[in-house]
C-alpha cells in the first residue's frame, strides 16, 4: 500500500470503494425519494449525520479490531420498524435469484432493498490506523476469511439480526438445494446465526427451497438439512412451511432456461380469427419521470 | 412557489428531486464502480463536471424554452459507444415488464441501463430564472403535457436517440398489444419518432410482442400497428422479425400470475426415492460484498 500525503489510493484497489461517502450518501437521498412504488413506506432521515454514524464505526480502526457493537448507533439509526408484514424475503445462498424475485422491494423486501443493506449493498469498506491519511484504506481490506469471526460478522451479521427483527407475519426464506459446496441450511450461515435467533415468535417461516433447473437436486423439503431446519425453527416456537420450487419460482428460472424440461408449456396456437378492434385514438408516449409510480402497462 | 433567500424548496414537492446533483453524483461515481457482473463495460468518466454539463443544460433556464441541442454536450460526454452487440433492448409502452427482463443490465441493457438512463431514472427537474435562487425549480415542474414538445421530449428524445445510436446487432423492442389507450407501433412514440430513424441499418430488429395475460390481446405480430411497424422498419432497410409472448417473457409473465391458464407447467411429482447424498463439509457463509461479482448459486 501506497500513501503520499492524505491520500491512500489505487485505480484498481481491492481495498474501499473508490468515492463511498458519496456513493452512501446518494444512494441514502435516493432512498428517501423513490421508495414509491415499492412495498417500502417512505424514510425520513439525516443523510449526513447517517454517514457519519457509519463511518466512525470502522474508521481509523484496524479492520481486524472491529467488534459487533461498533455498528449499533448505525443499525439503531438507520432501522425501519414499519417493514411490511408479509412481505420479508430472507435468503441465504440464493443472493441472485432472491433478489430477482423481490424485485427491487416491488414483490417482496429483502435485507439489501431495506435501507441499511441499500446503502452498502455491493461496497466494500475497511479502515487503517494511520496519522497521516483519512483513516480509510482504499488499497487493500483484508479477505473476510482473514479476519476474526467477531470482525467478519460485525455488518452482516448486525444488519441480518437488525432485520429480521422488525419481519413479522410469514417471512419467507429462500434456500438453495443444488450447491454442492453448502447445504440448504446451515446454523452457521448468517440466517442460522443471526436472523433465525431474531425472528419474533409469531413469525410463520415459509421455507422457499430453490432446485436450479441445471443441477441435480441435492435436497428436498423433508430431506437433508431441511429437516434440521424444521426442528430448530419449531423449537423456537415459530410455525413452518416448505415449498420446493413453488410455480413463480419455477416460473422465474425459466425465464433464464425456457427450453428446460421443466419448463414447458402447453401452449396452444392461439391466433385470432378476426382482426382485432384497435382504438383509433394513439395516445403520446411520455417518457418515464419517475419509474416508482410506473407499473406495468403505462410508460 | 416560495421562496426564502437562495432556497427554493418544500417538503413534498412535486417539482425536481430534492438533491438532484447529490443523487446524480452518487448514482455516477456507483456507475463506474459496479457494472461488474453486468452485460456493461466499465465506464471512466469525471462525475462532477458531467453533473456540470448536465445542469448547464436547464439551470436558470424556463423549462418551457429548453431545446434538445441544450442537452448535446451532456449526451456526448456520458454516451457509451461499447455497449454490449445483440444485448439491447428497447422497450415503448412496456416500462415495467422490460426492466424486470433486462435485470438490471445483467440480461438486457435498456436506455436506463446505460450511464445516460441511469443518471436520472426516476428524477424529475426543470430550472426557473430568477435572481436570487439556485436556479433550480424545487417546487413545480410543468407537466410534460403543458411544455411545448420540443422542450417537453428535448431530454428524454435525445437519450433515446444517442441510445439508439449506439446500438448493433440483434435489437430488441419490447411492445405491448394489450393497452386499450396506445397502439404497440406509433410513428409519434419515441421509439418512432427517436429510436428507430436512429439505427443503423445493419441492425436486426426483432420485435417482442407482449400481450398481458389477464388482458385482451388487440393486436397480433401480423396485425394492427405492427404491420405499419414492420413497413417502417424494412423501409429503412433493417430487417424484422416479431414474436408474441416468447416463452421467457411467458415465464417472466406468469411470476406474477402463476395460477394463469396460459402458465400451466406439467409438473410430474418428482420425489427422491433415496436420500440425497449431501457434501460432508459446510461450507461458512461469507455475506455479500459485491452483489455484481455474485452469481446465483454462491453467496
Amino acid at each position: 500500500m501506497v500513501c503520499f500525503l492524505y491520500i491512500c489510493t489505487t485505480e484498481s484497489a481491492p481495498g474501499t470503494t473508490l468515492n463511498i461517502n458519496r456513493i452512501f450518501l446518494g444512494r441514502c437521498l435516493e432512498y428517501q425519494e423513490l421508495t414509491k412504488g415499492t412495498l417500502i413506506q417512505p424514510v425520513k432521515v439525516n443523510c449526513t449525520e447517517l454517514w457519519s454514524v457509519f463511518a466512525k464505526a470502522w474508521i481509523h480502526k484496524d479492520p481486524r479490531s472491529i467488534v459487533p457493537s461498533d455498528f449499533d448507533e448505525f443499525f439503531d439509526t438507520a432501522k425501519q420498524t414499519d417493514l411490511p408484514k408479509d412481505k420479508i424475503l430472507l435468503w441465504s445462498g440464493t443472493y441472485g435469484i432472491a433478489h430477482e424475485y423481490s424485485n427491487q422491494g416491488r414483490r417482496y423486501v429483502t435485507l439489501e432493498d431495506s435501507l441499511i443493506g441499500y446503502l452498502v449493498n455491493g461496497l466494500t469498506w475497511c479502515g487503517m490506523v494511520c496519522s497521516k491519511c483519512d483513516g480509510i484504506n482504499y488499497v487493500e481490506c483484508p479477505e473476510f476469511s482473514d479476519l476474526p469471526r467477531e470482525a467478519n460478522q460485525a455488518f452482516w451479521g448486525g444488519a441480518s439480526r437488525t432485520f429480521a427483527r422488525t419481519s413479522s407475519g410469514m417471512v419467507r426464506l429462500m434456500v438453495s438445494g443444488t450447491n454442492e459446496n453448502r447445504q440448504a441450511y446451515s446454523k452457521e450461515s448468517y440466517f442460522g446465526q443471526f436472523e433465525l435467533p431474531s425472528l419474533s415468535s409469531d413469525v410463520h417461516l415459509q421455507v422457499i427451497l430453490v432446485n436450479f433447473l441445471d443441477k441435480i437436486p441435492l435436497e428436498r423439503c423433508n430431506t437433508g438439512s431441511l429437516v434440521a431446519l424444521q426442528k430448530d425453527v419449531e423449537s423456537r416456537g415459530l410455525s413452518y412451511s416448505c415449498t420446493e420450487n413453488p410455480l413463480d419460482v419455477l416460473h422465474l428460472m425459466c425465464v433464464s432456461d425456457p427450453s428446460a424440461t421443466k419448463c414447458e408449456i402447453d401452449r396452444p396456437t392461439d391466433v385470432l380469427s378476426a382482426p382485432p378492434s384497435l382504438p383509433d385514438v394513439l395516445s403520446g408516449r411520455v417518457r418515464q419521470r419517475n419509474e416508482l409510480q410506473d407499473d406495468f402497462r403505462v410508460e
